[in-house]
């Protein structure tokens, strides 16, 4: 076999058989095969797709590129909760220690940044000495400790999956739906995770643009699970406008905190937030529906236990549990910008690319494997879809260290406001949910 | 601008503009973009191509990624002939001393082998001590003196060009007419010749599979050249089966120099040489007509001046001329093995792509940029179209060095061979001329 060959398969339209996949990953691994020959291929699957067969394929081939973490020492589901990516999405923050602090144990391997999106584990490093590489055994002690974990792959974690990774982020690879599923689905059967959620979002913010190519993805995401005998359930979820104010690294995690401390109690982010857990709870056979549910996590919340989880994550993995209370333990940026409304109105719509496009400038996200990530940056959104702001009223705050630079955010944020009289229709979050039987939910 | 922007706009079949264009070269020359990114590219522009002019704009902008060699000194035309690759096309060794020898001033930028077809350079190398690499100075020296060089790009000739070769030679991507046609063109700016003939080859053997998709090709690349005021001529030949008997490096330039010494007359090698040979002398304003052109070349042939002629540049560029008349200098494979025809019959045809897959598999080609090759070992073809073999009779010789790989060779080759009882048609070596005045010919 000969990896040209297979490049000009795939060029063709052509499938691959699972052999000439194996070779593929093999190829990666032993070094065989240079960047440029991968990047060629991943392109080529871009334009021509991949059958689902060669999708399950590709993913179990990936999987088993490495070692597959063993967590049959613990009992129950474990789960892992995956979010495709969107601008401002702290879901995985917020979520984890709630649901450890409800009794789950949940295994999160979380990524980088792919393109625009900006990666938990980018977030995460925004909390100084918290830690996420982490070996098999540290992975499995960790969650028998104290129910969780928040860690990048490991350095044996399908190593060919990290690499198409890394290519796809450079390569503007990242957005065919095989890819992503393939990436998504390899990891968490390496991780030896149990339960897998999905959210695979739409929308201006992320690859897939409508809710349509979501509900695609999520078929394809399900389909290649039962193929491969994993329980997988996906929520395609809007991520037209950024999920709750803050857009950036250590502000994100600063959100997400302000959360698990009870005082963010409505929006985008707690709906969500609830959302995943409650259906996760009833997922794990701890309630039979939503709604018991929910109020059993708002207890969590406000009796300080979800916090509390945090604060035992943030000790385990080498962080000091003080940031909770310290905001300025965080980097900190060189000073803020309010931009103020230019009118009267409520506001309709905050585009999540524009948003994206404004941090990025900033340079909280990078669109390349070379350049460092600023965690300081970032966009506050002090007015969201549905409120109202008064002209001269601030409607956003940009945290910067470059004046230049927060010139051309503060031009991408005012594009991505859209303000006028009437008060808009509350918009969906979720838009379906597939992989998971009606009574369930 | 952002390469990976640029990737995307290509992805979605968009137009890139020159400044664009000029950005993609800038950053290949400095670096700023990986190989992986510049592949994704490649492939992106193999689906979905590139117009006329951003095929002109990429062209300029590559000539002159890097220096321009300025040929002023020499007077009239200064030529250069290409072919687009073929198996057994050694017509650039067999016509330049030719051409040389009869008064024009060639200069020969060859390049490696690009995918199954094997470089003029590579065929070049298996002569002990022959020099390819120059610099502008000397190239025009040795012009000055001997009137021909045959050599690879230099350092600083369309450097951005040369990156984008190598990397399409390894990613699949080097059969996109416009990749083709700006990479030759280029290349020819570059070097400062004033007078472009190109082979443009179609069938079995090279990338272009029927003679229309050679004759697109070649009206793209004499549409290019009046946009940027180049005079190129295209010559649309046939490819489906190899030229001349020798297939290989060392027995390539064998094959060339018996045809130098005048003892190869009929035949495609002779006709194709003689045919562009003779174009090439009425272009250059010294004949009316291309008979009485052919028939001062066969005197030049007859009188020994070509042979001296690539005596005289063996010399100029390192090498023993004495290797003319002792092959032995040549490095020499470990064994032959002659391969005898299984039935009586006429050859009908010998399929190029086989006799190149026979060629790799014996290491006399490579189709990624690390493994050796191996000047020494060939397919000699005893018999060609339109010839008679006894069952029994030599029809091939394979020349080796492994015998496990000769096996292997002999499958593809004997794959190769058409025969049956009737006496094949005559076949068109030349399909189509493109680019110059009927008048001129």
């Amino acid at each position: 076999m000969n990896f040209i060959d297979l490049i000009e398969k795939k060029k063709q339209g052509k499938n691959h058989t699972k052999e000439e996949i194996k070779y593929i990953s093999d190829s990666i691994c032993n070094g065989s095969v240079s960047d440029a020959q991968i990047s060629a291929w991943l392109m080529a699957v871009c334009f021509n797709g991949m059958s689902i067969q060669e999708t399950a394929d590709l993913t179990e081939v990936l999987a088993f590129s490495g070692d597959k973490v063993d967590l049959g020492e613990i009992k129950g589901c474990v789960i892992d909760k995956h979010s495709t990516g969107g601008v401002g999405d702290k879901v995985t923050i917020t979520l984890i220690p709630l649901l450890a602090a409800s009794g789950i144990s949940v295994v999160k391997i979380a990524d980088k940044g792919i393109a625009m999106a900006a990666g938990t584990i980018d977030k995460l490093k925004s909390i100084p000495n918290f830690k996420t590489s982490y070996n098999d055994i540290a992975i499995i002690n960790q969650v028998k400790n104290i129910g969780a974990i928040i860690a990048s792959q490991t350095e044996n974690m399908a190593p060919s999956e990290k690499k198409l990774y890394s290519l796809r982020s450079t390569t503007d690879t990242a957005n065919s739906k095989e890819l992503i599923a393939s990436s998504i689905l390899s990891k968490k059967i390496a991780s030896g995770v149990n339960t897998i959620f999905v959210d695979v979002k739409y929308g201006a913010g992320t690859f897939m643009k409508t809710p349509e190519e979501a509900v695609s993805l999520s078929n394809l995401i399900v389909d290649i699970s039962k193929r491969l005998n994993l329980s997988v359930t996906a929520v395609v979820s809007s991520m037209e406008e950024p999920l709750g104010r803050a857009i950036g690294n250590s502000i994100e995690v600063i959100e997400a905190i302000e959360f698990l401390k009870g005082n963010i109690n409505d929006g985008d982010l707690a709906e969500l937030t609830y959302f995943f857990a409650s259906l996760i709870l009833v997922k794990a056979g701890l309630f039979n529906d939503c709604e018991n549910a929910k109020k059993y996590l708002k207890e969590i919340i406000n009796s300080g236990k979800a916090l509390e989880k945090f604060a035992e994550i943030l000790s385990a993995q080498g962080a000091d549990p003080a940031i909770l209370n310290s905001y300025d333990k965080f980097e900190l940026p060189s000073f803020k910008v309010e931009c103020a409304s230019k009118k009267d109105g409520f506001v309709q719509y905050i585009n999540a690319k524009s948003i994206a496009m404004a941090l990025n400038t900033l340079g909280g996200t990078s669109d390349n494997n070379f350049s460092e990530i600023d965690y300081s940056v970032g966009i506050y959104l002090n007015k969201k879809s549905g409120e109202f702001v008064k002209k001269g009223e601030t409607l956003y705050t940009i945290y910067s260290n470059d004046e230049e630079k927060t010139k051309i955010a503060q031009k991408y944020c005012d594009e991505a406001f859209l303000i006028n009289d009437s008060k808009p229709a509350n918009k969906n979050l979720v838009y379906k949910i597939i992989g998971i039987e009606d009574e369930d939910v």
